[in-house]
């Protein structure tokens, strides 16, 4: 009996730290698949096509499209973003759990797709420290870090139907439970039933 | 904002290493409870009262039942056994996630009252080698061991409407499943939300 792979999507409102969450998930396990974006947009400098995006142009998105070959897709400021179905699929073959960093909508476009996939969001452990975190960025000014903490709010309480929360108190508290709902999700009595009883004819 | 616990129903057939894994399970942890039943049967030599079960009158029991103290109960061989609400509810209260060790009929009981306990199965990792289990322990006849066993398959069956199937391949593994769900499940985007708010006003 073949191990299959899951899907999760994870979620989380700006300047919550979910690259570093991600970034600090993915080290030294190659039985995790990150999911690159596809998108109309032009590489800049520097950008991979396949590593940091999948670039492709605007026929063939929409070919895409019309095909059903996306999971999710959505524009952006006059571009185009999607999430490819084959090589989420290909790595879910391969028996590697895939990892899908969208935003809210996308993610209810997947899950609309794809009731199993596992939806995490990232939240932060209170409001004044996200207020902290995106204060200490020093990017944005005030009123823009208003804007962000409110946007914030209703993203907290649109995710309210995702499967679990996260609290990004610490990285490691963060990458620890995120590790605990990926092994718990892969014991789910269909999948375990389907071992055991594949185990033995 | 209290944190506040939550219960997990543990069944499993007979010769999976039920025990063995609960056992390690709350080796070195204070914040747990194992529930413990109460009882009609009259205590055997050793055991205590309030430790090994609650033991109370038939008149006793009957009028918990009245009350509707019991979250679940049975007779088995002409004596009552049940789960007592309060202790449960009081180690919840105190923060403390609580175990029940019942069979599944107890669990679909207590499922009907309380929706959100989470009901864990062990399951073993093949059937092969809960013979082997069945066959090492040398207290039952080959013919009641074809009994066990083909009970195990009936309850294996029934137990899919259950959250999760932890395998007993190891118990290091089994106790990493079971600890993976409980933190997973603390993870609820309900707990989570409140305590987001509780922490902000």
């Amino acid at each position: 009996m073949k191990k299959i792979g899951k899907t999760f999507i994870i979620s989380g409102p700006s300047g919550v730290g979910k690259s570093t969450v991600l970034s600090a998930l993915f080290r030294g396990r190659d039985d995790l698949y990150f999911s690159v974006s596809a998108t109309t947009r032009p590489p800049r400098i520097g950008e991979c096509d396949g590593v940091d995006y999948h670039f492709i142009s605007p026929d063939v998105f929409s070919e895409w499209i019309e095909k059903g070959e996306f999971l999710e897709y959505a524009e952006y400021v006059s571009n185009f973003y999607g999430t490819p179905k084959r090589y989420v699929d290909e790595a879910m073959l391969a028996g590697k759990d895939v990892i899908l960093d969208i935003e809210i909508q996308g993610a209810q476009q997947v899950h609309a797709q794809r009731p199993d996939v596992v939806r995490i969001f990232i939240a932060p452990p209170s409001w004044e420290e996200l207020e902290r975190r995106l204060t200490a960025r020093g990017t944005d000014t005030p009123e823009k870090i208003q804007r962000r903490l409110l946007r914030a709010k209703v993203e907290v309480q649109t995710a309210g139907n995702y499967d679990y929360f996260v609290v990004n108190d610490t990285v490691e508290k963060a990458v620890e439970e995120l590790r605990a709902i990926m092994l718990a999700e892969h014991c789910r009595p269909a999948e375990r039933m389907e071992l055991l009883n594949g185990n033995n004819g």
